[in-house]
């Protein structure tokens, strides 16, 4: 019997408890040991659940309780779950969280403290939600070197882009919409900003390319900004808009991250990735690319995975698991302004024509150039160059500038 | 250091030699430990090659030889396969095999004989190549009691509906371009008949559901019937058509498990799955579906799948992975009738409007009927029901059918 405690009674929270207990059998069959919930650490009152003797306001209680093998944070937020997280592995602990703000924060020194403690530290479950990503890549990948990743991260995100794009819903009432059905927050912030796309990002590039990239060092830009006639343009081109993080190996061994709204190509696979939908594109040199696709969030899925952590951590109490990687320097994250990019750019044109011909006159006679979708307006696509090469060029058009966004092909 | 043998040298064997003695440095750093060819089994000449000190023609080296913990099995068919994979897993040694046709006529057996000797047997680039999805299956769904598997599951099939599809290429000269490109073989039949597809499926429900699913049990249909007007059919109907295999529990406890080409609606990511690409769709109760495409086929991905199960039975020389299924048995796989079903009929109809009014009569007003696609014909959609309640409404057309094909929403 091994014991093990949670930190957190919230939606996921909750949703582990419910698993552990409700499935003692099953899970003990495939852990090959029975999985006792000890403790719940939560300041609220549970008083009325069937399972309120386990609650406990102290986490000392944990800490010094050297039967607990197996902790699982699922409070959020960096304090105080840093500090209970790290003195959890010192102590010996393992640790499941699916805490993506913490991960993206600490995870070398969390990872780094695990293995001198020879205990896990998992965290499938922080980017994705119920979706296999972070272990595919880790173990399954091991014979690949990752050139890029690419994912639909945010499934809030991705539901308002899909109100959009299908039923040409404005951003305010997308967003009202995907708060009356509790996917957003009453303050969408993180969200509708990129920081949540952001931080999954950080643990994905991390992870795939050894290495930690912190949320600071991710330019973020959110979908505040997109309107009704990007989706328009961009469904007259072929593509549609999504939220994406990404994430590319360069040349010189240094990386670039950015969080942004792009245009995507409808060959792209991940175009077709719809509602509250996630899904993660990884490239590797022998693999070619592989995709992950599934909810990105909700308490069953996301409590799902992290009961799959606690059933491999239960299963590896001696040996530990593959995740690691080393800290992160300043250096190692290049402005994505160096890197090849292909922009869509909209320009305010009261002549059309004359403008389609100056477009052309710097970008070449082949520029795709749509019109007609908004009055006194034209866009186009660039081709693929060094993005502030890109940048200089449309800088030409200075105040005639109306968006620029990211093409993904 | 770990010593291995790789019986076989075809396209995934010389991948796997290739990829263990070029990148040996950056795998010992994975695996923890150095990994050495020790041996090659094959019985053609490669003295051109420069680890051609390597080749051995004779099994009993590999089985007598102690040092040897790790054998591949990447020669294909099931004899000798079978009884050089079952002697390696007596003799204690742990195996690793791309060898779908193997895994899916003596998986449980061999995975029985794997446990009792404390043994590793592992076969992810069985299905799928290099995308991983057995063990995501196997070991991050832990939480999850699966309910049904589709996938594509043959690139081969994938690349000629795709080029009938989008190209309106009949299936001939598609199947001509597949052979020029090396994506078939000059005898197709494995591939065009779904027997590869069948295997394939059958390693999925027997990992998914827990007991042993045979070839022979699994109801199988190529696409060699399909033609342009079907492409065009399920075109109009916002539909595409793929070679699916597919499997689903039934309330029963038993499961039905088929392979055959699918109408699938353009809203499910399966659809957008083209040329040689595979993708497995998993549904669990906790996680809602998941899915994971990458390229299915092909020298570099399918060796770099082996490697990283031979780096995982390196980490796991002595606590056991987790893959395991019970023996099938004769009453386990139900006859798919049995079935919720949809389905496409085409029908002949000299009178279009006269036997539009009769399919009317038999399945309601409100069924989607398509003409014009092909003269003197019309098609329509099913609603969804038991399929041999489905098949006996049919059958009132006897003489007019033209063709029969499962619909996938």
């Amino acid at each position: 019997m091994i014991e093990v405690a949670i930190m957190g009674h919230g939606v996921v929270g909750s949703g582990v408890a419910e698993i552990l207990l409700e499935h003692w059998d099953a899970i003990a069959q495939k852990a090959k040991n029975e999985i006792n919930v000890k403790y719940i650490l939560d300041l609220k009152d549970f008083s009325h659940l069937y399972y309120s003797d386990k609650f406990i306001k102290d986490f000392n209680i944990i800490l010094r309780d050297p039967e607990i093998r197996v902790v699982v944070e699922v409070m959020g937020g960096i304090n105080p779950a840093y500090e209970f997280v790290k003195a959890c592995l010192h102590s010996g602990k393992s640790v499941v969280t699916s805490n993506k703000e913490l991960v993206a924060a600490k995870g070398a020194e969390l990872l780094q403290i695990a293995n001198e403690k020879n205990v896990n530290f998992l965290f499938e479950a922080s980017v994705g939600g119920g979706i296999p990503v972070l272990r595919p890549i880790a173990q399954c990948l091991a014979a690949n070197e990752l050139s890029e990743i690419v994912g639909i991260l945010n499934g809030t995100t991705n539901f308002i882009l899909t109100k959009m794009i299908k039923e040409k819903v404005s951003f305010e009432d997308a967003l009202k919409q995907a708060q009356d059905l509790g996917y957003a927050e009453k303050d969408p912030t993180a969200d509708v900003e990129g920081h949540d796309a952001c931080r999954k990002i950080c643990i994905l590039a991390s992870l795939g390319f050894g290495k930690h990239v912190y949320p600071e060092q991710v330019q973020t830009e959110g979908i505040t900004k997109i309107d009704l006639f990007d989706a328009a343009y961009a469904e007259k081109l072929g593509y549609v808009i999504k939220l994406i993080g990404h994430a590319k190996k360069m040349d010189n061994g240094k990386i670039t991250a950015n969080v942004y709204p792009a245009l995507i190509n409808k060959d792209n696979m991940l175009s077709g990735v719809n509602d509250v939908f996630n899904a993660v594109m990884v490239y590797g040199d022998a693999i070619g690319q592989v995709m992950f696709y599934g909810r990105g969030a909700g308490k069953s899925p996301t409590a799902s995975a992290v009961v799959a952590d606690v059933i491999d951590c239960v299963k590896h109490l001696v040996a530990r698991k593959y995740l690691s990687w080393a800290d992160g320097d300043k250096n190692y994250v290049c402005d994505g302004k160096k890197a090849l990019s292909k922009l869509f750019v909209r320009l305010n044109a009261k002549n059309v024509s004359e403008t389609k011909n100056a477009v052309c006159a710097v970008f070449g006679e082949d520029t795709v150039i749509i019109e007609g979708v908004k009055e006194n307006e034209l866009a186009f696509l660039t081709e693929y160059d060094i993005e502030e090469v890109l940048t200089k060029k449309i800088s030409k058009f200075d105040d005639k500038i109306a968006k620029v966004l990211h093409v993904l092909d």
